[in-house]
């Protein structure tokens, strides 16, 4: 299959990716192994919490994100990583048992000014449940190959 | 041990926290789960790609970020949780084998407007190896409860 390329993401695309459905058992496992703190460990605890019940680490829906998005968009798409990411926010408790997907939007698309090879594609990510709301969201400047290196943009 | 609360951070404020060595084991289970693309996971596919060998994902360097940051700073604080994160930025590749170190400076203090039992620390996060050199950096406004509930700030 062809890979995409930077060319392929124009401004106002959207996509959408997933589903997966995020289990307890995997929200504790991540926390007990990266953010062990009682609210992403303990039904209890997190009841008395602002996130009043148990609910995955912010962190870890960035890492489902990330695979839902690898498994969909970046595997089929000749990328070179980002060099970071912009305003992550989380909206809302993503809880045992919710159905994830993420939606893409390409806000904008520019060469590389440094590497002709390559272009940069501004994405919001949005991390979605099944009643489409936006549980977390972010932007991330995708760098990706060109198909035409160095071709008037 | 009596908790850290809000008035205890104060502009200007550093420390360090850690160390954590970054096992390859590590590093290649956690691309397996969240971020299974080539430079994550194989030495010689990842020697091709930009980063010139096998490096951590950088949602896996976030992670570990936390956990250093739990153990050592919000497991001690009367912590409420963040509500995002801004300017993640992957500066180096995070190598097996290395010793990490978070290094926190507290950027800004403010009450919050909306809950007076709370306020807000900025911070700005670097994860720092055996060099000193920052391998990632990013900015977060951390909440935490005051230990003087609506006192004048």
């Amino acid at each position: 299959m062809p890979k995409l390329h930077w060319e392929d993401f124009k401004p106002g695309d959207v996509a959408i990716y997933g589903p997966r459905r995020v289990t307890r058992e995997e929200i504790v496992a991540y926390a007990a192994e990266f953010d062990p703190q009682p609210m992403h460990l303990d039904e209890a605890a997190a009841g008395t919490t602002l996130l009043g019940g148990l609910a995955a680490s912010g962190w870890h829906t960035c890492c489902l994100m990330m695979r839902v998005l690898v498994d969909g968009l970046l595997s089929q798409a000749a990328s070179e990583g980002a060099p970071g990411v912009d305003e992550v926010r989380w909206l809302k408790p993503l809880r045992p048992g919710t159905e994830i997907r993420v939606r893409t939007i390409a806000l904008e698309s520019r060469p590389s000014k440094s590497r002709p090879t390559r272009g940069f594609v501004k994405f919001r990510f949005e991390v979605i449940d099944e009643q489409d709301t936006v549980v977390m969201d972010l932007v991330c400047s995708q760098m990706l190959l060109r198909r035409e290196p160095g071709a008037a943009a």
